[in-house]
């Protein structure tokens, strides 16, 4: 089988995969225990801060670390909903994760405000900047890089403009981290990301907050985390997801995406030679070196995913999480795709293991599958 | 090294971590997935939760996981916070975890009654009688076993008394299960547990729910677990935990507990006849055969603890949750201890890896540790 759904969840990368084997085996306490096994324990998590700080250019103290980027997401919208003015506006855009819509919708109903999207799939900067300079809301999120299209979001922009105006700028930056240098991301008031995205154990994520100041918790009832995360910290998860990160930005830091960016690239070109009538999602933005999203020209979208999974290629329609909804892709939909159109989407997400040659594998089979489509047509026709 | 102090968190057995290991290098894919790597890590996935469901006795849809018990525990008292009158009142044992304690507090401020616990440690099962023929809570919520003292609370009672008023029953198992059987927890109408204090992997529990109705989620975006928890589901751990539990049952059918709890008694006898003056905690009452909870002669808990830390033994002061806060233990004080008692209290929890001789070394240690204590105040007093 041939892998094209990292976006949804990536495997364990080896570093990843050995370090928490190691962690499990050596480092066995409860950080908050008052004995060695317990220090150990805290000593390996807070260098594990400082390395993930160190990457993101943050200080360690302003990281929290979670089950996940969906519990960081919960926390962050959960918070701003405890300290903003309860008429206070929030500013997202259409095209963010479910778990930042839903949170959203919990506790900003009818005060959440969506910046336009262009077709192209990146938030409207000009937009931004006149609105702004009119009314200022309580919190602006936008993520880093869309799971669904892969296109990257201008998000240093986002923040210089925050700043600004002294609006807080969230990020969701779990298909960035690890695809991408994470340098910079630490400069955002809020940010969160998981390590299962980029090849990094599942169950572990973060939300970065300003270290001035205390978050409110979502999940209460002990003292870690300085009060703002209840619940053992989960070491060894914790410890294996900064090897993988460690590992990622290495390879990041030799520009080993630049090449996989190329390989995207052919990718998409052999695929609109292959099917005509193609169309890219996205094809005008800069997009994440993993990630191509498609419209292809005919038969259902699950019919494909069906199709190229007897031939041995994982694919998928969008987001995992999103996943058994009827509805069409939301983020499709801020994208004024029609909902027809939107119904004939693909998304194909490599990782750092995928080679030249299952890109190529990919583009294969699709022009197969839509050989047999056509002829199938042409007879029913005929 | 010797560790007693598993009720913090116990190192990862054997199973668990091969389980881990085989998951994250087979079973790929995000269970939400259309394809086979999604469809395998479903099937495996449901298999965990038809095996929990088969040891608690419930029904697998019963089953929501979450990513330890301190969110399972928040994420019952939120949605109780839902879905009960405005006016009700919760009733709970002043003994709970620290998460069950805030999450009242935090949903339930002035609406949350106490049981009273009796000195040896056990919730009064009379007074529950009796007032509950007189009012209907919304919602009793009682640990199966304390996690400072190793007390067992009479769960099975309390399900009953509330089945007959039929007023829902919560109950935090985090302690009990793995330790001692589970079949039968899940007649509970909420029963929460956790992996990491049974040698499992740590960053995962559940939540059992009652089969009909939907629980309110706490974190939301996403499908998963019938839209009760949303989060890519961790199913690497999933598996690891059941592989975990599976061989801690088989422990227990062979009835390995019993001898250990004898191992526990003869510990007792040794530290009351080595350290005279102290006193065991909960001692009238039946516990769980790993923990042991005393009231040292003389000294502080904390030297104590870096005395046998020294001595390489790990032990602690009682909860790792509420490590750092000043204050004694809310259940000693529940207990009817004086403050100036429960700053005496040591926690020797052992685990099943735990022998005979390790409970005869930290038997020796505490004498010594006296002794030397005793030969000390002697000196400053002549």
């Amino acid at each position: 089988m041939i892998y094209f759904d990292h976006n949804a969840t990536a495997p364990v990368m080896r570093e990843a995969r050995e370090a928490w084997l190691n962690a499990t085996e050596h480092i066995a306490g409860n950080p908050s225990s008052p004995h060695q096994f317990g220090a150990a324990a805290n000593k390996a998590m807070t260098e594990a801060r400082e390395k993930l700080a160190a990457f993101l250019g943050c200080r360690p103290a302003e990281i929290i670390w979670t089950s996940g980027a969906t519990e960081a997401n919960n926390m962050a919208l959960h918070h701003f909903a405890q300290v903003l003015d309860p008429k206070a506006q929030i500013w997202i855009s259409p095209i963010e994760h479910p778990c930042i819509m839903e949170s959203s919708s919990a506790y900003f109903h009818h005060r959440t405000k969506f910046i336009p999207v262009t077709h192209a799939g990146v938030i409207d900067l000009d937009w931004l900047t006149v609105e702004m300079a009119d009314i200022r809301p309580g919190l602006v999120a936008v993520m880093a890089a869309n799971n669904e299209t892969g296109v990257i979001q201008p998000w240093r922009e986002i923040l210089a403009i925050c700043q600004q105006y002294e609006v807080p700028f969230f990020c969701d930056a779990v298909q960035w981290i690890g695809k991408m240098p994470a340098k910079g991301l630490g400069e955002c008031n809020f940010l969160s990301g998981a390590a299962h995205k980029f090849g990094g154990p599942r169950g572990v994520g973060f939300l970065k907050v300003p270290g001035r100041g205390h978050v409110t918790p979502l999940i209460v009832g002990g003292k870690q985390e300085r009060g703002q995360r209840a619940g053992t910290e989960n070491v060894p998860i914790i410890v294996s997801m900064l090897a993988g990160l460690e590992a990622r930005e290495k390879q990041l830091a030799r520009n080993e995406h630049i090449l996989r960016g190329v390989w995207r690239e052919n990718f998409e070109r052999q695929l609109l030679h292959k099917l005509p009538g193609a169309v890219l999602v996205g094809a005008g933005s800069p997009r994440l070196w993993n990630t191509v999203s498609a419209l292809v020209p005919e038969g259902s979208q699950l019919r494909w995913v069906s199709r190229l999974d007897q031939a041995g290629i994982a694919v998928s329609t969008g987001s995992a999480c999103t996943t058994g909804k009827e509805e069409p892709s939301h983020v499709l939909a801020a994208m004024h795709f029609k909902a027809a159109d939107a119904h004939r989407v693909l998304r194909f997400s490599s990782g750092w293991e995928t080679t030249e040659a299952d890109w190529a594998a990919l583009a294969d089979a699709l022009g197969k599958i839509h050989e047999e489509m056509s002829h199938t047509r042409a007879h029913a026709e005929a």
